[in-house]
């Protein structure tokens, strides 16, 4: 077995091909590789690469056996080309930034409509018109959007919980009877601040159409009240406090409930009806 | 070994106390079991279930030996907080759809205020007003918002693609010398069409601000028509047209340059410079 050491017979790895078969063919020694692996065709690589690059023809690619990564050139563009380049990445890079500038103007414009919509209707059209006609359009443009935020925040404040959580801790220290012969209530473990999850599209829906209810309760509840903006603001605290009694007696009542759960006997006879948990003796030892 | 066949004691699966150790203890057998697992406590069972819920006082849990899904029940309430009941579930079911609603809203007004914008923007100020005060408000409030949805439609239409792979096909048939010596330059994979994916946020972008930069191309190349409405749309045509033979031309010479990589040999002695592809023979075969 003599070693050609000069000049061994180039082949291809990839179609198998070598220098006799075709003279034309254009040869490559892309990596670090010596030996079998050494030599390939330019036409069979650029096939190869098309394949790991999968469409994305930037992406850089290395030899599977020694890892060496390809040198890829692409021919000189001039410097119309280079500029269209540099431009089209530009607007690639800003187009997020700008879409993101897009919602943001789409929510802030709404934030004002809404601002100056709620302004009309607490205070009055007419009289709501000419107030925002006369103010300095900046105070407008930054206080018109802080009225929905404002509400939105407000919604957010929980304080039926908080009166929820006294209730409790009142009544336990009063409902404790010497001596009971059954076992203490039990406290459930999801109380009323867990319980209802602050639901976000709920918050957001609520604190929206607050000022509409307030206007409503206000027209309901308030008819001698001559000024609009007082009898919105008298309907809407109404509102709040009629609320949140019902908020807090409803949380109350379902917190007594959870406590009061009991678990039934299983009926052991399809015929029988449910047996009262109390009922403890009942169907024992039938077998 | 007599089995007590009448009343085996009972004790619990959870504390393992038998009705010996409390007498006041409330006994429950909640399920299909026998035997051992037969009895627990209620309050055991409570706990247990407190666990197995995990907050969501709701859910029902089963045996886990025997499947039966435990009879929970709860003391009755009044009228009042069944009432509140239903209206809290009704709030909860509800506030979704309107919480889209609010999105959906938001958005919608805001394309009605882009629409009047560019309403105003492309006829002139002034006389964008007087159009818009002497239309039917139902023909404004259908008709504004669809003026940024026919730009984005607009803009996702992609006639230059179109006109690039017409180009590919005609050069093509013209570029194929008789028994070229060099293989053919290849056709790259990723071709112009699927090249830029269809970006969701530069195409909003680039459709919203169309009309500015109509505009002012009007206002640039077109000083000499007086009509606010022709010079703009004369302009928005001149944009369009140089934008697009700018990215036909953009795009055939990517797709050219990328016809026309070439991966390089691998540079044998580090101090050696990068050798060219075509030099197919240097170095090879010198170990």
């Amino acid at each position: 077995m003599a070693l050609a050491e000069e000049t061994p017979e180039k082949h291809c790895w990839v179609c198998f091909a070598t220098e006799r078969d075709d003279h034309s063919a254009e040869w490559v020694s892309p990596c670090r590789c010596k030996g079998c692996t050494k030599w390939i065709h330019q036409a069979c690589l650029q096939r190869w690469l098309d394949e790991k690059q999968k469409g994305n023809s930037g992406g850089s690619v290395s030899c599977p056996q020694c890892g060496t990564q390809y040198h890829i050139v692409f021919p000189k563009m001039g410097p119309v080309v280079y500029f269209l380049q540099q431009v089209d990445r530009a607007l690639s890079r800003i187009s997020p930034f700008a879409a993101v500038g897009v919602v943001v103007g789409t929510v802030y414009w709404s934030a004002v409509t809404y601002g100056a919509v709620t302004v009309m209707q607490v205070v009055g059209h007419k009289k709501g018109l000419y107030v925002m006609e006369r103010a300095d359009p900046l105070f407008l443009l930054m206080g018109l959007p802080t009225i929905p935020v404002v509400l939105v925040l407000g919604k957010m404040i929980r304080w039926e919980d908080y009166l929820v959580r006294l209730w409790q801790r009142y009544s336990y220290k009063r409902k404790l009877p010497p001596g009971s012969s059954r076992y203490l209530p039990r406290v459930p473990v999801d109380g009323p601040n867990s319980g209802d999850h602050l639901s976000v599209s709920r918050t957001l829906c609520g604190a929206l159409i607050f000022p509409s209810i307030a206007s409503l309760v206000g027209r309901l509840l308030f008819r001698r009240t001559s000024s609009n903006l007082q009898r919105t603001i008298l309907g809407g605290i109404a509102f709040v406090l009629i609320k949140g009694v019902l908020k807090v007696y409803f949380k109350q009542q379902q917190y007594v409930s959870q406590a009061n759960r009991q678990i039934l006997n299983y009926p052991e006879r399809s015929g029988g009806g449910q047996t009262d948990g109390s009922d403890d003796t009942e169907d024992s030892g039938n077998e």
